[in-house]
């Protein structure tokens, strides 16, 4: 790894804090944090946008059978246009698992890679792949997706994609310089609420979006013992701040067009001592833990370029109803996914003619489920149009994996942008790094570095492509 | 004002922060903003645990019979051992329509004050009254307070008591010296869910609990004309922050106990840009506002010393069904108001002989409305078997503000020490300067002070009194 992110910042910089006795209007303020923002190299450019060559069959290698690998190998023999040419696992008896996936759909045996800690790079370095698929534990994720690109592939990463800002740095810099798609395989983003929300407010039902919130609390105390080598909890025991945002974040973020008109400015970041981490840990182990980092419950807030706010939470550790939260705060409107679907709109911004009983209506209280049912009808996303019935049959989340999978293979095969690039991935992965940065600094400021390096209002509003 | 505060510290000093180049273990870190401390003034000693004469009749002033006035006025008629004697507003039909409140409860007629600007300070003068009871605009709440205390008399204040740290410092000098009792009329934490939570917290049903969040959302679309010469609005456009906390605060507190074991240490605070509040003024005034200061909603995140973090939301300005949020996540369960009421527990918190199928409970989703309404029978606050029916009766936000009242007029008259005390309000009211503090400063880390100044730990955990 070393070598790959030699061009990488080295350390850490920080702007001075410019304080002292307050006088009135001549007090100087206290700044963020600002970490270093590499230099683009010479005679690369942003990948903004980025389209590439149409192919007509995508042909994909898997690197990561073990719990997310198998369920994408499956959605991918429902998906046209797409051929499975290779499968790596480090565990043989992995790879035999995926090839029956294969075999049950009636489609013939892939290449097989494994038995090694290397057999990966081996898959990336073929010549008829065009898509390396990567849901190995998270701390390969980046080394794998770069090492893919330089090898002429597209990636598609699991979630979080990369851990520091070294390897978000590597994987922009590489998607850059090679050309090559760099897409986070985020599947919240493409559940139903979210995507008909997302609808809604690309039509401004809400108004101006003012404030969205987004977490990960999901209580993963059953989960633990079924990650490879306890990878995942060792994670959390070595690191301190939200090491799981991407969940929150990418529906927070395509609902206020993040490198799309507006980009995050600078957050805060705060958490509970750690109680359960440990606990957990010594119940298993009988090991006495007292250099637990990751605390019960982490709570981020973030302010954008245009005044708006984000507000992101992560508790894998505590007893709790299951929440991605998915909040949105308008001038004219709100919607909230957890506990229950909520939408709370000015009378006037609902046409009487798509609901029933409109007049009576008003800004305090949710919308009755009749007017709630119209609503999400009337803006049914496109994409759920067209591919709900199958992807409530294929399966996955309910279905959200099989229409991430789906819409990266359609984006590729028809030379589309890709609903999500190496830009979001950058934003929604920085998370781990600077909230630890804010929590060991008594919560203070830290500015999101620009990954777009100055093209961030290039594009006016996320919108998904699609053929014309 | 000015005297009443001259020993207060006349200005802000700020801590330096401490930054430079990351250098490892030996980068200096950043430290939250300190405000300045007073120290307390000689021969004068904390509050906590305050408990003065038994009263045998609560004689009571009330001052501002506006909007909350008269409705304490008609609540006081319903509780045993209280006498109104004396009644003030500035105008003096507010006094006359109290006056009927009294008279058609077959109550004696009290002394009026009315007509002029400091007409109140004769009420407080009077030597026949034991409590005065202040319900005016926010921006005489304290000045009030401290005058009243000074002529000897008990203070409850409505919310916000104070708006500023001068203000909040002079109420509780005021009570340390004159060894009156100074409340803040907080209504929330008397309501039926939260006082029946905190009674399972305080049990033990939640294990240790970790974090806390509590808000004041409430669409104030329709309600903005009714304030007397627009002050409300006229706040929110001076003052950034969240300057109204206390019904978020309230419930918080009293769940991690502040100030009887732990304390806040220190909060950031960030707000969107204010668009709906300009937009309002405009609306009826006709007025291009470019100077509004209080954002559409503000987000704040406290720490407390014992690694406990609390979560706090201030949004008047959008359309969003009204919320407190109310929610507590501890190591073993979990409990959430808003929208729905919501228990989540670990089966081995929950005594099978008290609720049905305990077996199949799961710590990963709400318990089902049966068994919550087990819980909550079981758990019912002693407070609320006493009052409940008699709440209901006579109304007040559902009855939590008759019980507040009447918790008031109950600890007084058996000399025991009050539900919320000086530093309660100091804590809950702090928010208004500090975020703003925050806010200015890009969120930076501020510091709360230790309002008892020293006394954070004489009581273990937060209890209401009761006579044995």
């Amino acid at each position: 790894m070393f070598k790959i992110l030699s061009f990488l910042v080295a350390g850490i910089l920080f702007m001075s804090c410019q304080c002292g006795q307050q006088a009135g209007a001549a007090r100087k303020k206290v700044n963020p944090i600002v970490v270093a923002t590499p230099e683009r190299p010479a005679g690369q450019t942003d990948v903004v946008g980025l389209t590439t060559p149409k192919l007509d069959t995508v042909r994909v290698g898997f690197i990561g059978l073990g719990m997310r690998g198998p369920g994408a190998v499956s959605r991918f023999t429902h998906i046209p246009g797409t051929k499975v040419v290779a499968l790596c696992d480090i565990r043989p008896e992995r790879v035999e698992a995926a090839q029956n996936i294969l075999k049950k759909a009636g489609l013939p045996e892939a290449a097989a890679y494994s038995g090694s800690e290397d057999a990966w790079k081996q898959l990336c370095e073929r010549d008829d792949i065009d898509l390396v698929y990567i849901a190995t534990d998270w701390k390969h994720h980046a080394l794998m997706g770069v090492y893919a690109m330089e090898h002429g592939k597209h990636v598609a990463i699991e979630v979080p994609a990369a851990m520091t800002l070294d390897e978000i740095w590597a994987l922009i810099n590489t998607s850059e310089k090679t050309r090559k798609h760099c897409m986070q395989l985020e599947n919240c983003v493409y559940d139903f609420f979210e995507l008909t929300t997302l609808n809604m407010a690309q039509q401004g039902v809400f108004g101006d979006v003012l404030h969205v919130e987004g977490s990960y609390i999901h209580n993963l105390e059953e989960f633990w013992s079924e990650y490879w080598n306890n990878w995942r909890m060792d994670y959390n025991r070595k690191n301190r701040g939200d090491v799981y945002a991407t969940h929150g974040m990418g529906p927070a973020c395509q609902l206020l067009g993040i490198h799309r008109g507006d980009r995050m400015d600078y957050l805060v970041a705060m958490d509970t001592k750690a109680v359960n981490g440990p606990a957990i840990v010594e119940k298993s182990t009988g090991e006495k833990v007292e250099d637990f980092q990751n605390g019960d419950q982490t709570t981020t807030v973030i302010r954008t370029k245009n005044g708006k706010t984000m507000l992101i939470q992560h508790n894998v550790m505590t007893p709790r109803p299951y929440s991605r939260m998915y909040q949105l705060v308008g001038t004219d409107g709100y919607a909230s996914k957890y506990p229950i679907q909520e939408y709370c709109l000015r009378p006037a911004q609902i046409d009487s003619k798509d609901v029933p009983n409109h007049e009576n209506l008003n800004a305090h209280g949710s919308v009755p489920e009749k007017v709630k049912k119209a609503l999400m009808d009337k803006y049914k996303h496109p994409i759920h149009i067209e591919l709900e019935e199958t992807a409530k049959k294929v399966g996955g989340h309910g279905g959200m994996d099989y229409i991430m999978d789906y819409r990266l293979v359609y984006c590729l095969r028809n030379g589309l942008p890709l609903d999500m690039d190496v830009y979001d991935l950058a934003e929604w992965c920085c998370m781990a790094e600077l909230t630890r940065l804010s929590i060991e600094n008594s919560s203070a400021p830290v500015a999101v570095p620009d990954f777009t390096r100055g093209g961030w209002q290039k594009v006016d509003g996320y919108r998904h492509a699609f053929v014309k």
